[in-house]
């Protein structure tokens, strides 16, 4: 009986060494991720207002829009179009990216506890004729993803506005679910 | 015992010929709706970056936010009130719809899953005077209903915004419960 | 074997002083607390479209964008930072909120079935350089605090937008969880 699968039992060492190729990038925790990034989390500040900056409901966690706050308080400020090149929005997505993580990690205490980022809302400050939101939160897109690989990609609008508090460059708020 | 149930069991069929016309709105499936409609749904088209068009979490499909593109890849474009009129708006609204359903479609295989359309969000690329932002999402919500009747009633909120991608005439994302 | 626990049982008197004064503040029900504030909750007005105010699912409940109707059908209508003050906005922000509450309250018959003001987004009708949108949501923030003590605090977005429906001044929407 046992030897009919011989054949099929002898392809699994080299299924093993593909499957661990294939997962390599994901072995990695979002800890380490962040590491090697190079990216140290800020402590994150607390709103001084009757609001917090986030709120979890069963697996899912809120977060509320962040910006792209800097260590010394001070915010990337400016409009896309006008003050602001793309490049320049995509790195304060990025940077929001890095303060919501803050905010999450402070949640969660541990991001492997992250089972996916589920949505994310970004609104890019900018000129009337500014069309290219999306590059610019494709700065914010790329660190979770390097962070969390597949459980990183998440469902995203990306959308303009003629303001944002403190004349911040983005705002991004978004939804984790948990494990 | 059997005897004293006999004067309601006597309106039963009565009942039954009363609920089927009730219901004779909602007995179509929602692909049935479509057809008669007249709507094919496009091959949803992959977004080029780090995020996907839908995420699904427990019973809940968060949708990404959506535009009016049309089958050569082009979009509808244009801000109501400087280059769009209302009905114009409200097409574009409806075409983004049809867009959100191709991705659900995709997303649950069958459109029969749709326990309910919960809560949409929709941006209207408006100047600063246009003020009419729900008669062009009605194009959308109206969409909606056509599909899948009660179920598709949805929470919503309608807002302006001075910029979109690709300049683009609405961008909508909505939160869909599967049975 | 009862007496080892004598030290501990004698706290207990002083324990339970000690919780009573510290869950004074929120042994209020919201209704209660509404009626100190001196609020009356107004009839909830239908949508006229084919959406509806707010859709239950699982134990969250989604409700629609709201804005500043006042009893005669009326909005507190303009944009901060040309037609209306920070005060004004905020003003703007806390009738939005006692909207949102008519229709929580019409959604889950008592407010006491609140377990968290969960997830609310904000929109700030506003010219280009206005960039007090926290400020003007406070308006909306401090009366859920007020009502639903620590239940109230949710996390939050406060967005600007060159334009809203009717003009408004602010468009807000929430998500709700229940016990």
């Amino acid at each position: 009986m046992l030897n009919t699968n011989n054949k099929a039992l002898s392809y699994l060492p080299r299924l093993c060494i593909c499957l661990l190729f294939a997962f390599h990038g994901m072995a990695q925790s979002p800890t380490e991720n962040l590491s090697k990034l190079g990216i140290v989390l800020p402590k994150p500040t607390s709103p001084i207002a009757n609001y917090v900056k986030y709120v979890q409901s069963g697996n899912l966690v809120f977060l509320s829009g962040h910006g792209p706050s800097k260590a010394d308080g001070t915010y990337i400020i400016g409009k896309l179009g006008t003050d602001l090149t793309v490049a320049q929005g995509a790195e304060a997505a990025k940077l929001t990216g890095i303060n919501l993580l803050a905010t999450l990690q402070s949640a969660v205490g541990d991001l492997n506890k992250v089972k996916r980022i589920v949505k994310v809302l970004g609104f890019v400050n900018g000129n009337n004729d500014f069309a290219d939101q999306p590059k610019v939160m494709n700065g914010f897109s790329d660190l979770m993803v390097a962070v969390f690989g597949e459980k990183g990609k998440h469902a995203r609008s990306a959308i303009g506005t003629n303001s944002l508090p403190n004349n911040m460059a983005v705002e991004i708020e978004m939804v984790v679910e948990l494990f």
